[in-house]
């Protein structure tokens, strides 16, 4: 599928949200040069992990999101983000569903570098 | 500054906004590796610009920005985004004020290509 970026439409977040209902699952839906805009929506804990060589941004479109560090923790509500460095090791929890927009380098996993069963497809466009 | 990425606390975007007023003027609230996420308000017509080495992210956080393009224009609204491809000649046009989030490289300047009276400083964090 092509990248947003040769398009003429605006992305529509919320119309793009109502495309798919599946948790912990990213969906691209622009490129910018080599990141890509990725949406999901998550729901209970997700494992802890690490992504060694990029930080990782996180925007709450909808809902509240905890992100826990070994050290402490932050929580973003709607309209707020965080970016999580490079190398520092967290977990995702929502305890209610969170509506995110993820900001990061194109074939970034989801899991980083831990792999495993919660690991997702990093490709899929929606 | 330090970095956003070094903080342990939320970026609110509407807070983030009710400290400038000015327009024209893009503000850096976060960083992820060597790209930044900048609020700008935006009223009126820009000049026309390009960037030659970089993809451009518009979200509009509130309102409506049109972006022109020599054979054509996308609009946004409230919650759409959209990327300008690099090298694309592009002007945005607010009728009224809108509220931008940006995403490009660290260091890209406001007028591309072209510098001159509306160009402003690329290193304000706010």
């Amino acid at each position: 599928m092509p990248a947003t970026s040769t398009r003429r439409q605006a992305v529509n977040l919320a119309h793009k949200f109502s495309l798919f209902s599946e948790q912990w699952s990213q969906k691209i839906i622009a490129e910018m040069n080599d990141y890509q805009f990725k949406l999901a929506r998550l729901q209970g804990e997700f494992i802890w992990h690490t992504h060694a060589d990029t930080d990782e941004a996180f925007i709450v479109v909808e809902g509240e999101l905890r992100i826990e560090f070994r050290d402490g923790e932050v929580t973003l509500r709607t309209g707020e983000m965080y970016v999580v460095p490079k190398g520092r090791e967290h977990k995702p929890v929502a305890e209610r569903e969170v509506k995110l927009l993820l900001v990061e380098p194109r074939g970034t996993p989801n899991t980083g570098d831990q792999g495993g069963a919660r690991t997702t497809p990093g490709d899929v466009w929606i």
